[in-house]
């Protein structure tokens, strides 16, 4: 028995069980929870039954959303005719933090990787086929990961898009801002050296 | 706007407040929230709810308790005439979880701090008094934080304490175990020093 109360070890518990929460840090959490007015703890677990309850998927962009038509699609101030296209939802959250990107999204889902039995047919492909052909779309941005299933499946993309008439894109890879060469691994340095630019 | 839901972006917020926790490590449990089951997000929500509707005070060590008597002081296993005296809840827990110590705990509310106004009036003194006047109690252990106030505190309780006739004694203060002495600050190696036995 360590804990004096059931409730806190009960707490303890559910906080231990979030990725990259270790056991001190899940009790220091609960002790917190304990001192933060009942409001706020009302609030806290208002927010995680809400995001169960009510998120659903966009009708557009497949992307993570409260009503039918996400708040990114339904912006009007977002450039309709440049799609960036994401492997998974939280990547719009990713692109978007940078604050640069003002286009909108399409989530694919994933990426192609005969291993694991996920063949183009398993992604939201038809779907961007779909709203190049239903809308003026300039530009068609991948920015899968980079790595082999990515690569295979901007490949992909590219064929499968390319008789569409629009413009396709992928983002750069190279060096990260701020790295030194020295620590760069090779695979990285190819890339880079590639995708060189004149200045 | 950042985020295609609402609910996503509340539910981020609340988890950006908790202590330690940045904005991408709170995007991140949000996503992680999303995919869990919802009965899993409900036995979360109730967990916080839960401690904050239910946990009370220990009436004997002023403990976190889910009853007026808390599962350490209910125990019948525990060594009673053993009281070590913490100044928090939660220290209670650091203690128990080594494993080491079989006795009760007694949870002073704070050390004497003139600077913040705290006096020994403020802190569950009385009630320890009291604790060692209606009960066979062989040994109090103060366990105080290892700093001025916490020195000053003990040296206060040894004083009170004195005349009750009980065996009173501290923890040790010295090197922490694993740490080289090449790196200890002088005010621990004094301690230390002082704090030396035969081998």
């Amino acid at each position: 028995l360590k804990k004096s109360s059931r409730y806190l070890e009960i707490l303890t518990k559910e906080f231990s069980r979030l990725p990259g929460i270790g056991p001190k840090s899940a009790s220091r959490l609960a002790f917190h929870i304990l001192k933060k007015p009942l409001t706020e703890v009302e609030n806290f677990a208002q927010a995680l039954l809400e995001v169960k309850q009510n998120i659903t998927t966009c009708k557009i962009c497949n992307g993570i959303s409260d009503e039918d038509i996400c708040l990114i699609c339904q912006d009007d101030n977002r450039n309709k005719s440049l799609i960036c296209v994401v492997e998974e939802a939280k990547d719009i959250l990713t692109i978007n933090s940078t604050g640069e990107f003002q286009g909108v999204f399409h989530v694919l889902g994933g990426v192609i990787s005969p291993l694991d039995g996920i063949g183009p047919e398993d992604l939201n492909i038809n779907s961007l086929i779909n709203r190049i052909n239903n809308n003026q779309i300039e530009e068609i941005i991948l920015a899968l990961n980079p790595n082999i299933e990515g690569d295979a499946t901007s490949l992909y993309l590219g064929k499968i898009l390319g008789p569409l008439e629009v413009k396709i894109t992928r983002i750069a890879h190279g060096l990260p801002v701020g790295t030194d060469l020295e620590f760069a691994d090779s695979a990285t340095i190819i890339k880079s050296l590639e995708g060189r630019q004149e200045i």
